[in-house]
């Protein structure tokens, strides 16, 4: 499991007064950072692919408490693997959401098996709850 | 059936070459616009929360072209609605996605049955299919 | 002089009710790209750096009116030109903004001048006042 | 002087493999995040307004190592002050920034004087240089 801390900007609270849900994904998307750059060092040549995204919006995130994202992996399957991860402010529940990614070739642009080293290392951070 | 046109802009084409996926979910809510003004003119008092929002990525969408955000209404409930969308550029289609909303009385802080106007306006946006 | 309309977004109202001025340089950009496609068709490989942006909020900016970007050519210097652009909300100039580009060349990473084509393109835009 | 630091995100890398300027502005409002809050507690109901922005870009920032802002006061005036801020990343100055705030109220909808306790404050972190 991957824990990860993000502070919650001015300029990301909106006109309801809490943080927009548009803001989330580039924030779950932190806490899958080390996940990414396992699989390509290099972000401009990235060898996985964003296919879903599902997140359930649990509770109103605010501006002045910092957030706390967890990520798991809930499913590793020959060619994509399923991300659970869970966004806490204060220990409450705010956001859960599963992202898919699939290690795609872009030289032949067409998926390929995720090599047997980050599927182990994939598997060490399976969970049956985060 | 809603139309909108959205222009991608520099600074949301990414590193790897295309728009984040991140950039997605602030677009779908430009689609539906019309649908949260209805609920409410002012956005500061909004009268519906974003419960759920899931995402398929099907293609890379890129700087250069406009995209077409195409909104309808899946399934009307008691107090909350689903509605599907779908994001193309040039005829392909890139995103789909549906997004549940609730009919959110902040008073009581509870969930509201939809008036039955509003409810009638969702109703003639019901559709099979986009 | 190039013109641009932009929309202003619901996730880019801000808790005060209104655009935030983080938002304004993206608009910025959007209102010089056609400057920026001339020095290089290939986003990824830019051929202009911005050195300075500087920024008047004269007016706030509220969502639900379009907004127009006029960008004018202030100042055409031998590797770098000055941009004027002003931002229109239901004709009141709302921000004032000029923004300084150096002509790049980064297999050397200097400046380079600005190639007499262009240069001549730039001149046609220059004017006293937008 | 306040000192804050900032994590790139994945999200804010652009196409050109830097974090974009337009990401600057939303960075340097949390470097004076403690200024705000000490006009208003409450973000919904602020009592600043920004009237201009100046940012110098010195040099390019990216991804994977963390930023720090530090923020001095340069000028306190009757109901205005100008901000000095600095970006740097591996020690680097990467942006100069100066931005220009006005004490405002927003009953009369004019500027007002800054109250004597917020002056004295904002002297304390006047200082030549940062």
């Amino acid at each position: 499991m991957f824990k990860k801390i993000i502070t919650p900007r001015i300029s990301e609270t909106n006109i309801t007064r809490h943080i927009g849900h548009t803001v989330i994904p580039a924030w779950l998307e932190e806490g899958y950072e080390e996940i990414i750059l396992l699989f390509s060092q290099d972000l401009a040549e990235p060898s996985l692919i964003t296919v879903n995204m599902n997140m359930d919006f649990l509770h109103e995130i605010f501006f002045g408490k910092d957030v706390e994202i967890l990520t798991g992996v809930k499913k590793v399957g020959t060619s994509s693997f399923v991300l659970q991860q869970e966004v806490y402010q204060e220990r409450r529940l705010c956001v859960r959401a599963s992202t898919t990614l699939v290690h795609f070739d872009y030289s032949t642009h067409k998926p390929a098996s995720i090599p047997k080293t980050l599927r182990n290392i994939l598997k060490e951070h399976v969970s049956a709850s985060l």
